[in-house]
């Protein structure tokens, strides 16, 4: 494992914004993805911070996303839209969208966003926390290319495709719900292809479409739940590819497998104004009520339940103090794509 | 095991409302109630099927339910509507909840309707169905009491709150995806305890937190896909109890464990046009391609991959030309609550 390096999360922001300003985006643009990245890594989420600066920096170097799109609103009604996003990156186009969202649910007291031709757009809980801290409830969802069958598929058909629901509270910061689709992340899969540890269920489909908790067996996903997962995919793609007009199935590239074609993804975003159904300080003695009933349960380990967003919460709080802990590695090549240097002590700190 | 009883769907309807009518509800009323059980039973879903009378009928002899709801819209704007149901019993509710949703959605695109003070409202698919006919992408989910607690909880804290998207192809009628947030129903686990067998997998959490497969040792039932459905059951309640203002939690009352108090349900119904973000034409043939897609892929038993809602749509496209299946015992009890009788040949033809 290489060591890891605490760097400040404006440090960090400033080499990633660095580094796409330096590949043709705007300073706003470039702003907007290293806003997400880090925020990702702030709160814990690792798999969606920094390390996907690669992939970025990567498409945009093979031409596969529009470093400059012309975001274009090509369908809209007081309350709805659809955007084309110009095959930009996810974070610009994603971003665009839920500005678009955030404006409708301020004018009409709801916004609802399709948009397509986009690219991974980071983790959906990005969105949904900026909606949600205006007194809304925030929604978001993406497609991924196909990683999942149904029970009994021998092949795959449609995305993990991810989701997020955020809301806000009174005294408990904002709920917060972010999850795929699938039980198990492929970059899990992979990581115990190279531990050589099994996964810790049968998560993953085998060649012949049957479970296996074998990582070199696993062929593809499987859903949360089983048919449940299968089912919640199938809603999420209906918000995103069908509303947008976008791509679906083999039409959507893979982000790492295809690296020189466009994502073609999908994103949709919604946010409702709580003072459109009641009181807002009602609502949210609510939710701190619903917090405090549930932190009263009894757990089997004598602490007490964990409500959803409240660790990734407690761990942005942290980085904002601490900084965020990153792979030296992972620094070492920010840096270079930044400012073509290996002086990595120039830059953290 | 009872035999089963061959009926045509208008015959039950009749019987179950002389039933609700015979007991103080409007005949409106009780056709809400009929319709929405026996399109369950027509659509093979028969755990929410008429075997429901009893429940609901019980409700109304001890006052537990308002056979006479005065349904009151407490809070309004364009789009969206909080409603007080009085009590009445759930499919009451549900169908105003509906009705004032789609009228919203007619109106002005999207319609969003939080509905408190109800009881059980059958399947969330009997309204998602009726919405989306009408070329709108329609959502409900309602919360039920607490039978669920996320890994590690030695009691529960959140209902497997049941959801429900359903959205209009061209060709293959409507994609309908209808689930608990548990991996099992606990009337499953209730016949595996009669059967004496396992349940299918560690779907449910004994008297120390730790998840089983033994019925008898069963205390509550596992999320599915673990902390997942943990998760979305909270997104569920969130739309549901914090934004009509209902009750949550220990608030709410079991069904059938407490049939003597209101169930204190809540409900949330959303419907938005999909004319709102493209033409309906090619949105249905996108959705249709969609099918193809996924129909064209291979799968290990050699059948095509089945689209979710599919086989409860079949289920009732034979119903309307063959009737539904019923155990004679409850066509028996229907009989005599309908009709005081013991003739049930007279009424079933």
């Amino acid at each position: 494992m290489p060591e890891n390096i605490t760097i400040k999360t404006d440090r960090l922001r400033k080499i990633v914004v660095d580094i796409f300003v330096k590949n043709g985006l705007s300073e706003a643009h470039a702003e907007m993805i290293a806003d997400n990245l880090v925020e990702a890594n702030a709160r814990g989420v690792n798999s969606h911070g920094v390390l996907r600066v690669e992939n970025y920096l990567n498409k945009i170097k093979l031409g596969s996303a529009n470093p400059t799109p012309n975001i274009k609103t090509v369908h809209e009604s007081p309350f709805s839209a659809v955007l084309d996003g110009d095959n930009g990156l996810g974070a610009v186009v994603g971003t665009e969208g839920m500005r678009v969202c955030r404006k409708k649910a301020e004018e009409v007291g709801i916004g609802c966003v399709a948009v397509r031709n986009s690219n991974h757009y980071g983790s959906a809980a990005y969105y949904c926390l900026r909606m949600a801290q205006d007194d809304m409830i925030a929604f978001s969802c993406s497609n991924v290319e196909p990683l999942m069958g149904p029970p009994g598929a021998k092949t795959v058909v449609i995305g993990n495709n991810p989701f997020c629901m955020a809301a806000p509270s009174g005294k408990y910061g904002l709920f917060c719900s972010d999850m795929a689709t699938s039980q198990i992340a492929l970059g899990k899969v992979l990581d115990h292809r190279i531990t050589k540890t099994k996964l810790p269920g049968m998560y993953a489909i085998d060649a012949d479409g049957n479970p296996t908790d074998d990582p070199d067996a696993a062929k593809f996903l499987m859903p949360t739940g089983l048919h449940k997962g299968y089912g919640i995919a199938y809603q999420l793609e209906i918000l995103c590819s069908m509303l947008s007009g976008g791509h679906f199935g083999d039409q959507i590239n893979s982000m790492y497998g295809a690296v020189d074609k466009p994502n073609n993804l999908s994103h949709y975003f919604m946010a409702v104004k709580i003072s459109a159904f009641r009181d807002v300080a009602e609502f949210k003695a609510d939710m701190d009520a619903m917090v405090e009933y549930v932190k009263s349960v009894p757990t089997k380990s004598g602490s007490s339940i964990i409500i959803p967003g409240e660790p990734e919460a407690a761990s942005k709080e942290r980085a904002a103090h601490d900084g965020v802990s990153i792979p030296s590695t992972v620094i070492a090549d920010l840096v270079k794509w930044a400012y073509d240097s290996q002086d990595i002590e120039k830059y953290i700190h």
